[in-house]
């Protein structure tokens, strides 16, 4: 199964790797790193990553739209809204994570669908677009074949979540063992939330 | 605070960038990417990422070492082993992931020092350096200035207790709501030991 992950500069790194290390591990996994233009992508993080050029990909199987700094420019990048839209029309599933979903937004596919992001963006990502059915709560969000996590961090249990769907709880608690990872399964709850402050994370 | 992250082929992806994604929200963190040659090295979960060579970095600060499977030809790697222990040698702080502690154990630093590793892996790792204090049951081990952690997802919990010990447990706790990450802050604990079979994750 093909899964592309889409890059820019200034993405978040957890919101990449996190499901990277996670979708790698289902069964022929074909994993492709893209960018508009191909070139080396440098992270918020201060590396380059090696890409391929977005129209060389045929984005079928699965698209996953990370966060980061860089999104609060990209939005208003016409040719890559455009170029995005095109590529989650003709995905199977569409997975993003963190203010990944303003730019999914953006693009229109997610008028009248439920969707989430992190919650200290909340505000800015709701502007994108205010046809979308944003869910403060939810740690992620599943409409369709379109998937939509919170900050960072739920991107991973939303990775988890999008596997158990599709091949079985079964499948993603034994990712999870393989990665040590203390799976968060409850979609509909965020730690995260606006009452943060009364929990003890 | 410099921080350097060591690659090689066949690094697994979440135990680099689990720790790059929390510990460059330290203060002042510059971070680098550094290899044997300086080469782009490609991770086993299928991209490059472009590094420094080992020589040109002056390795004081932090120095983060994570597993995966190029470790297990890499520990009978002289010239790496070597190099590694140098560099050991000269960081402030020396943090391993999963495997990672394989390869510290291999260079004779950690001996008669406490230690643990992914639990999987768990007795390749131990048959690497018998003189290592091996302890299974740690999500994650301090010792002097030597940290070191189980498997994959467990660097993330390290490297948020790195920063309690040395910032404050306040600044760590803070790192883990900005990611949204359900901190798992309990070091002598892990979930995933020999046990796991009895447990829900």
């Amino acid at each position: 199964m093909k899964i592309n992950f889409i890059l820019f500069d200034n993405f978040e790194t957890l919101d990449v790797f996190g499901p990277v290390e996670i979708l790698s591990r289902i069964e022929n996994a074909d994993l492709h790193y893209i960018s508009m233009e191909g070139e080396a992508i440098k992270s918020r993080q201060n590396y380059y990553i090696q890409t391929e050029p977005i129209f060389s990909v045929i984005p079928d199987g699965i698209l996953v739209i990370p966060g980061g700094q860089g999104t609060r420019n990209l939005v208003d990048n016409e040719a890559f809204i455009s170029k995005l839209k095109s590529i989650c029309n003709s995905a199977e599933y569409v997975l993003s994570v963190c203010t990944g979903s303003a730019l999914l937004a953006k693009t229109g596919v997610l008028n009248n669908r439920t969707a989430t992001s992190n919650k200290k963006a909340f505000e800015w990502v709701k502007s994108i677009n205010r046809s979308v059915n944003w869910i403060e709560q939810a740690r992620w969000t599943v409409d369709g074949t379109y998937y939509t996590s919170s900050g960072v961090s739920a991107g991973m249990d939303m990775s988890l979540g999008f596997i158990s769907d599709l091949f079985g709880e079964e499948k993603a608690v034994q990712i999870a063992r393989d990665i040590e990872y203390v799976w968060n399964r409850n979609k509909e709850y965020d730690f995260f939330n606006v009452t943060i402050d009364s929990i003890t994370v």
